[in-house]
């Protein structure tokens, strides 16, 4: 009667918004330690660019000695650097705040990894040269439009301190997992800020521009600040490093569970070193155990995998928790940091599930 | 550099869980009046059912005069009816309940509709006649397995009351959106039960049993129960009828909008009856106003689009409310029915947006 192959049983993106495109990772679905481009989370703040058919050049001016402009074929030729890095947007787990914060309700899946391959933008600037008083690097991208809040029409932009764009994990990439980089990720080049979130990670690079001076564009003059008040803007400051971080996978929030053994599986991750310890409480934070860290050779930059064996007897209400550290000492708090705009959210992972 | 298309931006499934597959429709993206099948939304309680490849026969048997089987050639020469039905899973919107419930956090998108076209059980059930003491009708699935809270192994079947299952509207279908019914949704016959919630339109029938007590099945006298207490069954009674229900598709919750006008859409749909009414509030509850329903010809069974244009001089936050009204005077509530299991949730829709 019917030809029945076996079904085709996968997850996608969810979907937050087509206008600009906003999706986000089923983070709790992803088993393998890369993130394939069909399920690498999108996050846009204009529509796509439409990118000139036109042999593709990168500018780099402004305050360097000498300008320059480099084809597709002098960038492949330099060394290259290839990092498994993880991109975080600053939104991940917005939807987490409590009190609540407007804008995209991103649950715990702006977060994606993968092989970022490219020339150190170190590399480039070397040789342009840079004159005596550059203090910043601008990397501007092909998308623009305009956006709520934002008075204008603006190029997407963000400005790099010397040292960051200096730091040698800082390229500009042109493959993903050993691909070139998917058009809606940044294609043909993207500039990888390993450690800072993903908003410095500006894709479809345009141009680079050094400066004198402070960069004051809207997405870090206005956008991807943190504003710790509700109703002025006092003790702001800059978006920048990933917060450490974890996230459970397994069991699912207000799973309803047999008793007997459980596996409680997630992963752990941080800007700056590198994770330490995953602690994970089944009683709502009252007590504390390791979790066992998956011990494949790792970069400093991706996230590391863990899981715990939990064994319950007793039915009831479970509040189970998940806790990373750093190697600088940083752990995740108990409670986030609440800020207007609701970046950063980084508190102990927590779900609730009910054994029968 | 680069054959450059138009990318290719569409929504998605959002994934609850992929053993059993339990996916729902982006709801707030559906823009026409029929669910394709790569977005409607699935929800299984066990494994997809490998179907034998042999000829397909439909049997009716128990309590009826002259058991019959049915071959496919012999149901598609039954006079048929095709209906435009709204599918919505009992677990739909479970995720708004306060307090929280166990069990999978559905969004607003448990809910799919289109055209499904069969037979009607009650033509069937005239050919095989029914013995005097007929009372009930089981329709049970090819699907079956293990689920958490439920001792053994079960087929997923169900019994509908003598008096629905004769209902004209109750059919046996074999087509939808004019084409066999996808496998994931019941291939190749799926009993629909207009206006009741979803779980009684049996997927991959395999029989069809009269008999003359009441069936207890574990999804009729487990699941599918409303259960008003937290700690006890007092009162429960049967998940039926779909409750009168509303959802925002448009704007998002939380989203940040422009001072200016700006159209607030969504759907409206009732098991029971037709939508009479669909009013809207911007102030919290305060005031309402009519949204306009599209007029199009429609059936008893399916949702309404309506929409309000609204417009915003003054900055700020905003909670935008939608409230629909059946043909039986049948109103959302403000506060949703409250039920351990949570079914049915059908509070006034509610959303907030702020204004920059």
């Amino acid at each position: 009667m019917y030809n029945q192959r076996f079904p085709d049983i996968k997850p996608y993106l969810k979907t937050h918004s087509l206008m600009p495109e906003n999706q986000e990772t089923p983070i709790a679905f992803i088993k393998k330690d890369i993130v394939e481009n069909p399920l690498f989370y999108r996050r846009n703040h204009f529509p796509y660019p439409m990118l000139s058919s036109s042999f593709y050049w990168l500018p780099i001016n402004g305050a360097v000695k000498e300008p320059k402009l480099f084809s597709m074929q002098e960038l492949i030729q330099f060394p290259a650097k290839k990092l498994k890095v993880v991109l975080e947007c600053a939104g991940d787990k917005r939807s987490f705040f409590e009190p609540k914060v407007y804008g995209e309700q991103w649950g715990n899946g702006g977060i994606s990894q993968g092989y970022w391959k490219g020339v150190p933008l170190k590399a480039l600037l070397e040789q342009t040269g840079l004159k005596d008083d550059a203090k910043e690097v601008i990397v501007e991208g092909y998308d623009y439009g305009k956006q709520p809040g934002i008075d204008g029409i603006h190029r997407f932009a963000r400005s790099l301190p010397l040292e960051k764009a200096l730091h040698p994990d800082t390229i500009i990439a042109y493959e993903y997992n050993h691909q070139p980089i998917p058009f809606k990720h940044g294609y043909p080049l993207r500039l990888i800020v390993p450690g800072w979130y993903a908003m410095a990670s500006v894709k479809w690079v345009r141009q680079i521009t050094v400066i004198d001076s402070h960069f004051n564009g809207p997405f870090q003059s206005i956008d991807y600040v943190y504003y710790p008040h509700k109703d002025n803007n006092n003790d702001s400051f800059p978006v920048t490093n990933i917060n450490v971080n974890s996230t459970i996978q397994k069991p699912n929030n207000m799973q309803i569970l047999n008793a007997g053994r459980h596996t409680i599986k997630g992963i752990a991750w941080t800007g700056k070193g590198t994770i330490q310890r995953v602690e994970i409480s089944t009683d709502n934070g009252q007590t504390w155990s390791y979790a066992t860290i998956k011990s494949d050779h790792r970069s400093q930059y991706e996230w590391v995998s863990w899981s715990y064996e939990w064994v319950v007897s007793e039915k009831g209400e479970y509040t189970i928790m998940s806790k990373a550290t750093d190697s600088y000492h940083q752990t995740q708090p108990m409670s986030p940091f609440w800020n207007r705009k609701g970046y950063g959210y980084n508190a102990a992972d927590c779900i609730r599930v009910k054994v029968e």
